[in-house]
């Protein structure tokens, strides 16, 4: 796995850890770091031996602190020679955005082990993926306002899902730099953890995860709940789930959920998410957003 | 009420309880108590001295085991002469969901007395309904992914809109099952209780909805909350209820209210659902779901 | 000022106050009180200096009693001469929701200290504000199923948005008056403070945001979060903050922010919510609902 530069991808049995590794700079995010990212999670995808994702930070006290503004760091979100005029969608991509969407389409679940300072980019990174833990030295901010910018990564459309939209706005208009307490009162975080106890809480939730649920579940599973909950109407996720259950419940996941049940075992689930997905997945038909 | 064979339906004053009535069989839900609950539905509607519903299991220990996949059940919730090909709305119908979308459509207040194991399908039925109260005893478990299946009966619209989106995905990607303490945690129920305390509870809620409001106000109310909140723009509540505001505050129901309160004493209501909803509800059109 | 006779206006530095001014009438509301908030919230809007607008009530114990359904209050939310039979959007327009909808345009943080007695409309109206904290003497109550009439204000859309749809149920399915520490509890208000308390932490609320951050950055993240949040796809707010971060990060208030950061001193953003807004904004195409 040397081919990564800015960050480390490693794969532990039904665990792939994606370490951001840029410790010198608190691990700060460059467009280089977003498509290393991006590559690892289309190997997390691609491989049906990886269960679940951990997402966690090189080096002692940073996650990651914010987008790299230096010129090493390619000056921030946008490069001196995007286009001046242009606002179209081909044109104007903000790149944690582009991150938050690909973490959006992920088939396996992501969990964030958050070993320290995560502001900017680096908070927002984090809610696009389906469990956040931190470590009790952990600190949060969507200090965007203070730099005259706004919150990016289409973090207005994931803060106030994830923590309603008063905490959400709380947060974003005063701009203030939080600790893993309050990150935990308001509902950004499932739990908090001593330092040295993060990693390993992290990977039992994703071994509590791999050793009993089907990949295909979980895979169909994460895509419902992300995408239906939005919907207008229950009946739009009445059509999604007919059809799951139908193919679903006719599949040899299905029948080893239930002998395994009946057995009082552990599943050994065979079907994969490269080859045994329903076929009416994806069941949405949206621009590629990269 | 004897035309019911795996529930029992009984009024008693201003409540109606539609108890799931399989003890044997830990009330597990098969296509027969799906059209009897929906057949109780629609008598609890049509029936203006019922101005609230409580569900509960019968028996110890089970509100509902979920779907039974014994022959006898009706071997799950697909039976082998269901259509093999076609995937279109009429022939794929998931059968919690007809459940959940007729509840969605009631114009009764419905209070869930969750009296013990609620698993699969036992869980997901509550998600439609105004209020979850559980013993505590009560088990919960979305565990859908376990059994090689998805979360059904839109519960991938519904719990998010409960219980946010991050409990929601632990909750369906663990699918472990849980205590009523840790559904109190998470949001997912209101209250818990001594088992001997639960039903009276439940029927102390429903008095105070019974006592306290217009039956047609709730009716409206009702409709409103769950269809509206998911709107893009608060401009489409405005529209439906300044329609809302412009006829009930003409209404006999209305004078009513005033009268009793600046008496100081419980309003009688005289208008009823089955006559005296607005002109223009239902506001919306869609298809027949049932 | 003075030109006001049911609320009083006032800035003080950053920080303008709307005053509910009827305290001989629980600071009932009116549609003549309607209009001069609106008038208010164009002033507060239109002045650079204004960074962040506090609404409280005159007077001991209420913050608004709802309605005043007396004829010198306008006889309730429809007049007399109100059209009977015309449904139509422009004819028939609810007077909480006119407020609620321009609140909801609102370029500054609106904070609600609300000191007293808030029922009905005097409720519905802190829905729209960004920030709602509550004196310990406050009481809340979402009282019209219990007068014959629905939540009206746009609140089925506010309400569940800020406190979950199971407690926006209940509390509307109820009717009843509840404290300060059952809206805390239930997610209504962030803070429950001392009365003689009150005020002043929602001043240094209002002075955290403006000593901190840009005017311009605040205005769209407050339209971003309300807006966007409701999306059925995060790529609706990709497209919208990647447009805004294109365009600010390149702005002086970009550049102080940055720069400010640097020096570890507190910042002085240039650029005005009168002049300086992205070109793109507003990117939204709305009906004018005042």
């Amino acid at each position: 796995m040397g081919e990564f530069s800015q960050i480390k991808y490693e794969v532990d049995g039904p665990i792939a850890t994606i370490t951001l590794n840029r410790p010198e700079k608190m691990n700060a995010y460059t467009r280089h770091m977003m498509r290393e990212i991006c590559a690892a999670m289309d190997l997390a995808d691609g491989d049906d031996a990886v269960r679940a994702v951990i997402f966690t930070g090189a080096g002692n006290g940073a996650f990651c602190a914010g987008a790299d503004l230096t010129p090493e760091g390619g000056g921030g979100p946008f490069s001196s020679d995007d286009p001046v005029d242009d606002l179209g969608d081909d044109s104007v991509r903000d790149g944690g955005g582009r991150l938050t969407l690909r973490l959006f389409q992920s088939t396996k679940p992501l969990i964030c082990a958050c070993n320290g300072v995560a502001v900017g980019v680096g908070a927002t990174m984090q809610l696009a993926m389906d469990f956040r833990l931190a470590a009790d030295t952990a600190r949060y901010g969507f200090v965007f306002a203070r730099r005259g910018i706004v919150p990016e990564a289409s973090s207005s459309w994931f803060l106030p899902k994830l923590v309603g939209i008063s905490q959400a706005l709380e947060w974003c208009m005063t701009g203030r730099v939080f600790g893993a307490d309050e990150a935990l009162r308001g509902g950004l975080v499932r739990s908090v953890h001593p330092a040295a106890e993060l990693l390993g809480t992290a990977r039992a939730l994703a071994l509590e995860i791999a050793d009993n649920t089907s990949a295909v579940s979980i895979a169909m599973t994460r895509a419902m709940l992300w995408r239906l909950s939005s919907a207008e109407h229950p009946m739009t996720a009445h059509r999604v789930d007919s059809r799951s259950i139908f193919r679903l419940s006719k599949s040899a996941d299905a029948q080893e959920g239930i002998q395994s049940f009946l057995e009082k075992r552990e599943p050994e689930f065979p079907c994969k998410v490269t080859s045994d997905m329903p076929d009416f997945y994806p069941w949405w038909d949206e621009p590629e957003y990269r």
